[in-house]
Formats: structure tokens, sequence, C-alpha cells
């Protein structure tokens, strides 16, 4: 099947996770995976959170993302790098760019 | 953890999945998850596979792909779009553009 993002309507979630201003996302969900195509706006965030049963990657389109894991280790990536959340683990995702961070985020859950 | 697919060596699979010609990959491989960063050629394809127990996205970045569904439904997608197979169903992914087909493929286990 196809996910058709640019055709797919977008909702404004407010401190998603606990983060700072809006998180601008198009969502399918199943049971597998949550598969995502995500805007964050200049200062935006998603808060901390933590993967225990499910990973997440995150694909950049535009922009510069900057990560905290939950052991306190950054990292920044931009367009073509991917940043992963491997299960067990936990992040936050901030836009501290001048620019719309966009992306795609996919978070699968390892378990039957 | 980034995953720098720009700064990756590429890995060339002759007839992948019983495919046509070349699948170009970059791969990031865990217990969880197979992150790809693949380019198929034109008229190169990944031959039909089934996901038992895992599911696939493809998501383009650049040319059009053509996918046929163990079930023999058939579709295209492009740039921005994703194509989602999910877990019980198989699929092949071809390039029958003129440009290379340049995508993101996670294969994600749903199993503990």
């Amino acid at each position: 099947m196809i996910i058709d993002f640019p055709n797919m309507p977008a909702t404004v979630v407010e401190h998603f996770k606990g983060g700072e201003k809006e998180y601008v996302v198009k969502t399918f969900l199943d049971e597998q995976n949550r598969i995502m195509h995500g805007t964050l706006h200049p200062g935006a965030s998603i808060g901390m959170h933590m993967h225990e049963r499910n990973s997440e990657t995150y694909y950049i389109l535009s922009g510069t993302g900057h990560i905290v894991m939950n052991d306190g280790t950054e990292e920044d990536f931009t367009v073509g790098q991917m940043h992963y959340c491997p299960m067990g683990k936990g992040h936050t995702l901030i836009n501290k760019g001048e620019t719309d961070l966009v992306f795609i985020a996919i978070v699968s859950e390892h378990h039957d």
C-alpha cells in the first residue's frame, strides 16, 4: 500500500511528549508501525520519551535535528542522515535551527 | 546514534531476492531493524519476497518505484510517498523508469 503523505492532512500537536511548541504530523498507524511525516518549526521539539518495546528511526528531509539521548549523549544530524533510537533507549528531537525541520519517523513494535 | 549514509560504503548485490540487475545498498543492521539506503538503476529490481514476521517501508528519495504485491496487485509511488508492506505480505520493487530509483528501506522485526 502507498502512504501518500503529500495528500494527507496534518494534525498539530502542542507540546508533544512534553516538548516545546508544536509538532505538525501526518500519521499512518497499524499494530506493527507508526509511520509519520513530521515538521518542527524553529525552537520546537519532541520531548524525552522511552522506547521500551519498540524502536524509532528519523530520516531528515530538510533542516537539522539535535538529539539528546536518555543517557545524556547529544548528536546533530541533517539531510540524508538518519537517527536511530534502539529498543530500550530514550531520546528527544529538537529543532535548534532557523528553518523548519522536516522528517520521516517510524516507530516499530518488536514483540508478538 | 546517527546512520551516516552519505559517508557509508555501498555494496553491490546482483539479482537481489531473484530480481533483475544490481541492488546498490548501504546497510545498518541490528536484531530489531535492517535500515538501508538503496539504489536500483533503470531496469533493476528486488525480486518477490515475503515478510512473514517483519514489515518493510520504502521512502523514495528520487525516481519512481513500481510495486507488485504477492496477491498480484500493483502500484506506483514516487518522491515523498511511501510504500508499506505489512507483516504477512510479500512484494517486489521494480525501477521501470529512466532514472535511478533511490530510496530508504526499513525492515522491522515484530517478535520478541
